[in-house]
């Protein structure tokens, strides 16, 4: 009670000595915060494409800005994100993108700088300015109405089938919207969601972060890393023994880590198993403009929905942080719902405007990916030009580098006909096996941490993503310039492994 | 086994006529997606800030587009917000921080526009960009290590206490870091947070996502909204007697929605609260810059606890989003760390890299807020009128209408020396409380909703942010340019109010 009453002092008033020394006697009872005292759950979260290797890289980078660093490299190749526009690769931004952001932040600059900018940029930048105000200005929660409207009509064309600005939600990056319809699908700890191995870990993170359950489903390494019903329907089977009920299907489509790319007949498949089974399907379609084999093209869920009459709730996910856009750092995206209803909207309405809005110049990136330079435009033929370099660079990359990487003895490649990452396939030595296992490491890890230690190179261990019991895997991006001598490095890496720990 | 036998389709094959009817038939029974099926605690989330005002509002924006609106308003105001820059406000942006922007977005510009950017803006831009290479690329998660860097130096300076870049941590404004403080603490269901009444409803919107318990402590209008540690201890122990697990308290410094600001005593005893409970401290200190009464300055929580030698666990959370700044759009923050230990910080780490990095556009706002012009740089002067303006402007702005409102009858308004807003106490008659009612809203709600309905002003009920019970206010941002235009609306909306429902 004495502690009690001495905390009775006005506002105003300075608390007194004894007071004082009543509190700091108390304070010595104060429990430091630690881990243990936070949402355990929170604990379980696992991201490995920022994990020990890309924290260990980091210090690698540090240690080179010495002179006598000592390493057996002399740069460190980020290949554990897809970051197209990390120093050191070599996809540059589209000059028509930052010319229009540009001239977004500082509207003066039009007339300040006559001719620099080209006019259907200064158009460009003053419509959005006319619709949005001053871009330092909160917008509409669910992203500026004007582009919504692009974005669906982007949306329309792309598909042959309607979209309305009302159904679209603007986002900081594809995560945040993934991260809440998981929020929203997960209503208890039984919930869970179907999720593909190997995946991006984003989807077991967010899992774990709202208390639901993943149901694993395996993709099919043998048959180009294929998407099968069957497998999502034994993964259901054994989900509902478990006393687990399935809310969603995600997909991710091309794929990460494996870059497949689903075919009309698949995609019919699993929208009647979701049908079937009640599941709301999430899809992942941020890589949908990577498509390096000119055979094949990309269909969305959205046209498919249509195309079928099927009523099963899509939403469908967007980025400009990948295709020839590479704005990561804008954090910029939308989803699309698709059979989803006025209430559930609102909801959804209702939970990102706590978020207030989605960086606007994230927005106004989105913009400018769903409305390229128009043929004729002065920026086209730049545009052009830029655009088409990004994606001959980077089917190049990836067709070299799944050859060279399929000719190592171990290592087996799947070409990836979509998307930014190879995930080879190796086998590894009871030798190497055993070695693992004395450093307390999964085998994939210590494989890319040998790597890591020897070239400077940041790949993501298979077990990161998930796989097969028994098999071992790594992701690396397709993105870095050089590809002659990156591989070269890679070679021979694994040459002095196999050497040291004998092939399988 | 039929249907289940029908989706065994190899991925690469049209699925038979059989099976699509067949699935089409399953289709049938699948359940569309209702809120009933999504996690209901969500339901529960309320957000008044873009409440039923602000989208009614945003109805009236449309319907004046019309030239026969038939409203007996010409514009919508937005003083439910504080959006210093949106349409019709008139807080316009620092041009030192859109010169630095728009430089970073397209480096090119400098030397494409010689002459149009001052120097110290073509040095800032230059050091940003050799630190973080193209702001297109995803940065550390944490933010990018120059810019906290700089944002340490700026506690520093303004504390006279260290701080380390290590411990900072950048954000998307001040609410995601606030969002996910609340989500590491609430470790079950009855864990609660102390949050003051009133508050700004992301406390408790937030609290409601992650399955938390709010504790209310009540504000003390009659001594300017103070905050009383003794309040506090009551909220605590009814909270323990109710079975709940208090984990932090929510202070709001200056306040939202009620501008007051804390003295020092006050805060010691704040801080010596928290020693005595073992409660972690969130310090919302994102108005800080936004101090009309020269007597009075702001003193954040991280120079107490330092100069109390404290273990209390702190988080301090700062925005780009107000002051003179007001970059709401650009989505830029920070919180710092004090008392946090190496394995926190490490969990902290790795949730925050789930979601990448905050936007870089705002990143950079963050270095231009803790980085303004240095006197005798070429963008001084201009940057100091800019900021003196904001400051005299929102000043004045306060006190003139903190008067006029205080002249109404039935109307009492604290004079608030911090933030953005005024948050008056409005009396109502038994006729007004009676026909609320008959409409099934909140008094408050009724008398705002009158309020937007007559004049074109969306404000934001007191019900919203809470209030003691039988009490009615509502929240209006000191934003709105034409001081007396606007509060002339006010006047006379109220004396039509009190002539048709009486004075209470």
């Amino acid at each position: 009670m004495v502690l009690l009453a001495s905390l009775r002092s006005s506002p105003l008033r300075q608390p007194s000595r004894a007071a004082r020394l009543a509190f700091s006697t108390s304070s010595t009872l104060m429990q430091p915060l630690t881990v243990d005292s936070l949402n355990s759950q929170l604990q379980t979260v696992q991201y490995a494409v920022r994990g020990e290797l890309a924290i260990k890289a980091e210090t690698y980078r540090d240690q080179l800005r010495s002179e006598n660093h000592n390493l057996p490299f002399d740069k460190v190749i980020s290949s554990n994100i897809g970051n197209p526009q990390q120093k050191g690769l070599d996809q540059p931004p589209i000059t028509f993108t930052r010319q229009v952001a540009a001239l977004t932040e500082w509207p003066a600059l039009a007339d300040l700088a006559p001719g620099v900018f080209p006019a259907d940029v200064v158009a460009r930048a003053k419509e959005l300015q006319d619709e949005i105000g001053s871009i330092g200005a909160y917008s509409h929660s669910q992203g500026v109405p004007f582009i919504r409207k692009n974005v669906a009509k982007f949306i329309a064309d792309r598909d042959g089938h309607p979209s309305s600005p009302d159904d679209i939600f603007l986002t900081a990056g594809a995560s945040p919207g993934v991260s809440l319809w998981i929020n929203l699908l997960i209503t208890n700890p039984e919930s869970g969601i179907l999720i593909p191995i190997p995946q991006y870990p984003l989807y077991t993170a967010t899992l774990a972060q709202h208390h639901g359950r993943a149901i694993p489903y395996l993709l099919d390494e043998s048959s180009g890393w294929s998407t099968s019903p069957e497998s999502i329907e034994t993964a259901l089977a054994k989900a509902k023994e478990e006393g687990t009920t399935p809310k969603a299907l995600v997909i991710i489509n091309p794929g990460n880590p494996t870059g497949a790319l689903l075919t009309a007949p698949t995609m019919t498949s699993l929208i009647r198993l979701c049908e079937k089974h009640s599941l709301v399907l999430l899809a992942d379609e941020v890589y949908q403009n990577n498509i390096h084999d000119k055979s094949q093209s990309f269909v969305s869920f959205k046209k498919l929905v249509r195309d079928l009459k099927s009523e099963v709730p899509l939403v469908s996910f967007h980025s400009i942080s990948k295709g020839v856009s590479g704005e990561c750092g804008r954090r910029g995206g939308y989803f699309e719902l698709v059979n989803v209803g006025e209430e559930v909207r609102a909801l959804v309405y209702k939970l990102v405007s706590v978020g207030l809005c989605p960086p606007v110049s994230g927005q106004i990136g989105v913009d400018s990916m769903v409305r390229p330079p128009k043929e004729n435009s002065a920026s086209y033929a730049l545009w052009k030009s830029e655009t088409d370099a990004i994606h001959t660079a980077l089917a190049s990359r990836t067709k070299i580098m799944a050859q060279r990487l399929n000719a190592l003895p171990g290592v087996s490649c799947v070409e990836s006909p979509g998307a930014l990452y190879l995930f080879p396939k190796i086998t590894l030595s009871a030798k190497a096996l055993e070695a693992a296992k004395g450093e307390g490491k999964e085998p994939d890890a210590f494989y890319a941490l040998g790597m890591l230690d020897e070239t400077g190179i940041c790949v993501v261990p298979g077990s990161g993503f998930g796989q097969k019991e028994g098999e071992w895997h790594y992701r690396l991006t397709c993105l870095c310039p050089g590809v002659e001598e990156y591989v070269g490095k890679l070679e021979r890496f694994h040459a002095k492994f196999v050497q040291k720990y004998g092939s399988a």
